[in-house]
């Protein structure tokens, strides 16, 4: 984000910056808010323009055919040009319930139970509207999507991290090498704790939780009486068999969980910014209320394309054939590491895949812009790769509080969200990292 | 809304109602964000099946064939499918620029002056994140913009009523006749006022602030130093050649003042939720750090549509045409409520026409649900007139503050942005009225 306080262009003669008195919220001044975050740095408009961007997590492809098809129908009805029900439009709901009844061994209620957001990204800031009290402490697992942080302290919420620990003890970890300390996570639960965050498959470590570690979460949100979001947008992605388990179905647990999901990681329609909540009527109806204010309802045509996309997708084994092409996705840049000889976190659900650029080096005086130096050393390892090697990845200390950095900064995060050519051409350039990793492993 | 304390349905056997334990915030209870709203009130839903809708403000027919067009290119392509920039699509940015420049007689600089939100909806919502500090004070005048009252108190914001006043003396009155009271404008402002919201033209009155009530409110910025925020979402939906007056192009205003617009309303489109705001980069940036928090960004097939609308809408004289067809829609309304000798206020801008019920009757013992009982006595006149004479409206008192509802139980407010065809429709019915108002009329 660029600083606010940068001085207006005034270009028609007004020279005069009254509005500087005019102070912005200090809520913005928590929260990283106005920081310039990862995504501008490491941003197509700084690098080389032949880079390869696996930078960030959308895809090189377009959604299905017959989504866009019903996106097309719903152009030319009158009806869905026009708002629709700040719940959703009942075609989407019913559409939900029906692929989530099954899931959640339910039968969700579509007025009470199901709401259509603008993305699973304004869902989740409608529930910190929603629940968020000042002084309220939110729990989130390091590393973290990072835009749960600026979006708890917008709402009053503090901030609690605790990191998942990865076993970097040997060389062929997996995203279930890196596990939750329980004592660590009971600790950090105080008084004000309100709320702790889920996310399952995990961004950016591909972790999908297993049922015992989840039932560890749910027993201490049950002792200590807490909300669970479960931010489960990468829910249809997962690999090597790996069994999604959801937080809301285990035993007490549904009462106190709202699930996420998204549309547009279903469906490869990142843009369409259609997501939902599920939950009980006690979540779902107070988060409705705020959302009713925030947005007011999510864009009608594209909910009929999600509508369309969660009728079909069973039938069409849709889901089965995603996950066959991401698994070929993911194993273009498994081997290419193997080959390389760098250590990584083998993920077993979303679309990311951790490099360990412990051993990658770079010459003393490389120069580096002012906007990655004195971060983490991922984020020169980031930008050396980028520009030397034409392949653009994201430093993963950005996901952890200051306090953590020596934790993330081990790690680069490549997205495999694109098709098979950019991703073995990529590969192809990530190779020559030999070079620089032969020099410095003994 | 409905009341989020209600009895969950436990529908797989879970009776503990354990998260009754997690309150909802405190945020909620302000701002009338729970109560049942006037919008599920005279819902379509709760009234009889055959009732033509003049009560909710969107429009029973299509945006623009070149519009759909654009959307149905744009769902064609990848880059449209997926992220837009947190600021808005280039292409959109740029229509919009083409369009404003010459509006607000400035070089507008895509990149820190204009951003895209979700629906204008969102970007006011943005604007109150960005700015309100815990008890700052915003002015809005009455009747308001309903989404007004929760989006100020969800952000720690105190709203303060300046009403807006109608000459009822005379029986022709148009909206030019709702007046401001400078003296009582100025004795609003406190110590704690940040910001001052304009609705020009205004939704519901149709009044189209004049230059000189305009410059009056720009004083009283500039002596207080306020944020202003002008609403100018119907801004090209102006009659009897009323000039739209930007508060932004007053002497001084550009720096303090934020300039609200909505391509939903421009275009006949309220489901593509594309909206926008322009203003000084010192407004816009903190704002952009609030928006892409809350919705990261908005659709991306649909700007791209909003973006054809711009480029090509000047050409096309589209606006000229939609003028013309309002203003017969207009007419259609007026002309029935002058047969049946009904007072109402000669709207100017907007579409929305209020017609003075205070002389409409009706039976002492008439079964009127609880749901409007106890409210102003507009709701009871709205239902009665939508149960008995098939024509919906929404009672005006719900945009006041308890203290002033008297001034507005006087209104109903009818939607015109309806096809000739149904108003004419609903024209007929609504004569039926002179049965009901000559019984009490001397
Ligand atoms: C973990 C996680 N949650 C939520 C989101 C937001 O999803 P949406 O695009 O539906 O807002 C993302 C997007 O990257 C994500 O990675
Ligand atoms: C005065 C006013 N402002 C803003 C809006 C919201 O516009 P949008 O649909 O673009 O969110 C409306 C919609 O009715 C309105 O009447």
């Amino acid at each position: 984000m660029v600083h606010p306080n940068g001085s207006p262009n005034g270009t028609n003669g007004v020279t005069k910056d009254r509005s500087k008195l005019i102070p912005f919220s200090s809520r913005l001044k928590e929260g990283r808010a106005l920081a310039q975050d990862v995504w501008s740095i490491f941003n197509a408009a700084n690098l080389p323009a032949d880079c390869i961007n696996l930078g960030q997590g959308y895809m090189n492809f377009a959604p299905p055919e017959w989504i866009k098809d019903a996106a097309n129908d719903a152009l030319n009805t009158v009806a869905a040009s026009h708002y629709s029900h700040p719940k959703g439009r009942p075609r989407l709901r019913q559409a939900l319930k029906k692929y989530y009844d099954p899931k959640f061994g339910r039968d969700l209620d579509i007025e009470q139970e199901i709401l259509v957001t603008s993305g699973a990204n304004e869902g989740q800031y409608s529930v910190f509207v929603a629940f968020l009290e000042e002084g309220d402490e939110v729990i989130m697992f390091e590393p973290f999507f990072d835009q749960y942080l600026p979006s708890v302290t917008f709402n009053g919420g503090k901030p609690v991290y605790v990191p998942l620990h990865p076993d970097v003890s040997h060389g062929k970890i997996t995203s279930n090498d890196w596990v939750i300390d329980f004592d660590e996570l009971r600790r950090a639960i105080s008084p004000r704790t309100k709320m702790i965050i889920v996310n399952t498959p995990h961004n950016p470590v591909g972790k999908v939780f297993t049922r015992a570690e989840l039932e560890g979460i749910a027993a201490l949100a049950e002792e200590f009486n807490l909300l669970v979001m479960s931010d489960e947008v990468y829910e249809s992605l997962t690999f090597d068999d790996k069994e999604h388990v959801r937080i809301a179905n285990l035993p007490g647990m549904w009462d106190r969980t709202v699930t996420v999901g998204s549309a547009g990681k279903m469906f490869n329609a990142t843009g369409y910014r259609v997501g939902w909540l599920i939950g009980p009527a006690s979540i779902i109806q107070p988060t409705l209320a705020a959302t009713t204010r925030i947005v007011f309802c999510s864009n009608s045509p594209l909910q009929e394309a999600a509508a369309a996309g969660l009728e079909q997708v069973v039938d069409r084994k849709f889901f089965e054939q995603q996950r066959k092409e991401y698994n070929e996705r993911r194993q273009i840049l498994i081997d290419c590491f193997d080959d390389i000889g760098l250590k990584y976190t083998r993920p077993e659900g979303s679309y990311f895949i951790l490099l360990d650029i412990s051993e990658v080096t770079w010459p003393e005086n490389y120069p580096f812009p002012e906007s990655v130096k004195g971060r983490g050393r991922d984020f020169l390892a980031c930008w050396y790769i980028a520009l030397e090697f034409g392949v653009s990845s994201i430093p993963v200390s950005e996901f952890y509080c200051e306090e953590h950095v020596n934790i993330g900064e081990r790690f680069a995060r490549f997205a495999f969200c694109k098709d098979v050519a950019t991703l073995k051409q990529a590969a192809e350039r990530l190779r020559e990292l030999k070079r620089i990793v032969n020099k410095t492993s003994a």
